[in-house]
């Protein structure tokens, strides 16, 4: 049985192009003792991974070429040699970017079955789950507080903000087009949007956050985390989940200035988290993000690719900004 | 009877010199209904004064010139009218740079008169409160971590990284001359030093922090902050308090490199605070400090002046490093 893998042919130093990854078709690996062999109906990318090939300074550890790039998947079990986990169960595990894949029946998770697959990748994934602890644990939103989010129409972005709204915030969303400013005002409830393509981006961000920001969400760091700093109220909270502007490059830019003035003088925490810190309590949060699915007050977003060749073309596109919400590569039925 | 008073002649573009001070004396001030007349015992100066003549970007307030340089001071009431507070007690009180001050009654503290009155200067007054504050509130150590005190021979510093050793860490100090160093680790208890100035800061700071940082207490910004961003263990702790090497110039450098992305890739608080939002607090942190200080676990350094007139010069001399412990100014017996 063929197994269709795509690999990283060779790591990039700037820019990742096309030519960084080559398709590759081995034989279908099978269960071992207490394994399970799943087959991948959908894929998601973030922009974290582009993280991983980068080397020792991401989470990710250091990256290698000849290696099935990773990617978290959702997927249907095809044989079992683990009691619980049945032929046929829909689980999420961390796939790859390949058509089959052998999993310890520990590190795959059984999903209930209703609703579209993907979402187990997108609101009940890593997405909604970063959102969700970031948001909460980390920002502390309060009623009447203004929450800033950057990459607003991102996957983890477009989630977070409806969240803030949910806790009876005043939302800003800071996004890459006006298309997408128009999505997050029109269909999701955001009360104002900057587009930071804008020639007079800083001017009009000044005048979207009113009186400033007690909470902002940068997944993106860069010159919105520095137009941010400037408009932090006293005793803000900066919520350090990504920082899209640096990813795609093997030349980041300096820190913005300010830091660690601006901090000092208002009394600003800025911290930095990783949603694996916050496993034990998954249950919790998908249960609160469901009941907020369920009731239409929080709409998770997604945007589709269809075909494993494509996955190379959805995860450069989304780094370039090309997603709303969480990028999926349909695989398989 | 003559007041002497020292104002600030112009604001300083970039770094500060003595031409920015004069020499000005007035008739001494009459207490008010509900206010005191207090006579200047000794000032101190601290590196955020500097940040105060900044401009909007400080928490002091936006500076002007032609009006007496702010500043802490330990005083005796020379004149009373306000009940609670007799003449000859001793208070502190935001007398500035000057012989004779008037303040409302509820701006000026009595302090207890045994030992050196400079001491409600230091470890009692601005500078131990903000190590307290900083490094227990924001810093959070237990035993065994590493702490990391920049500007550690500093007002600030030397009680910061004594109190961590009172709280069983391991307490590497930053400072900048050998001397300094030789004086941390020899008279005050510190496990390690690195001078900033050496050649080989960066390797030398790597070897001093052993397997990482665990809390680092910021009084510098700037390189130091750099280095330390890059030896930060898992949900380490970085308490912003000052940034002097930033304050003495008119072109503040940019932030260090891979903010925000080292905060997120090893789960980092970054946290800036005032010490004034504690003021409630203060008699707990005075009296666990006192304890301190009377059973020799927290020695109070303090470096000499004598003569309003030296206060700028004192001033200057501490932003270049000069100082060791809290910079004291004599002004009268």
């Amino acid at each position: 049985m063929d197994n269709r893998q795509i690999v990283i042919a060779a790591l990039p130093q700037d820019k990742l192009e096309l030519d960084h990854f080559a398709l590759r078709i081995v034989e279908a690996p099978q269960a071992g003792a207490g394994e399970v062999l799943c087959r991948t109906l959908a894929l998601t990318v973030g922009a974290g991974q582009r993280a991983g090939l980068q080397g020792s300074a991401s989470y990710a550890g250091a990256p290698r070429s000849g290696i099935v790039m990773g990617g978290a998947a959702v997927a249907c079990v095809e044989a079992s040699n683990a009691a619980a986990i049945p032929v046929g169960a829909l689980v999420t595990c961390p796939a790859g970017w390949q058509d089959y894949s052998v999993h310890k029946a520990g590190a795959v998770n059984v999903v209930e079955g209703s609703g579209d697959p993907a979402h187990h990748l997108g609101v009940y994934g890593t997405n909604g789950l970063t959102a969700y602890f970031g948001l909460f644990d980390l920002g502390e939103p309060k009623p009447g507080q203004t929450v800033v989010v950057s990459a607003a129409a991102g996957s983890v972005g477009h989630l977070a903000g409806q969240m803030a709204k949910i806790s009876g915030c005043r939302v800003v969303g800071v996004a890459g087009s006006d298309a997408k400013c128009r999505l997050l005002t029109e269909e999701l409830g955001f009360d104002a949007t900057v587009n930071h393509r804008s020639p007079d981006f800083r001017g009009e961000f000044r005048e979207a956050c009113g009186d400033g920001i007690d909470i902002y969400f940068d997944n993106t760091g860069g010159e919105i985390l520095g137009a941010a700093l400037r408009r932090m109220r006293a005793h803000g909270r900066i919520v350090c989940c990504g920082v899209v502007s640096q990813y795609d490059t093997g030349n980041p830019a300096p820190g913005p200035r300010g830091i660690p003035g601006l901090l000092v003088n208002n009394r600003v925490r800025m911290e930095g988290f990783l949603v694996f810190d916050y496993a034990d309590r998954y249950a919790e949060a998908r249960a609160r993000m469901r009941e907020w699915v369920d009731s239409n007050a929080l709409k998770p977003l997604q945007d589709e690719f269809h075909g494993l060749e494509e996955a190379p073309r959805a995860f450069i596109d989304m780094l370039a900004g090309g997603n709303v919400g969480t990028r999926v590569i349909r695989v398989a039925e």
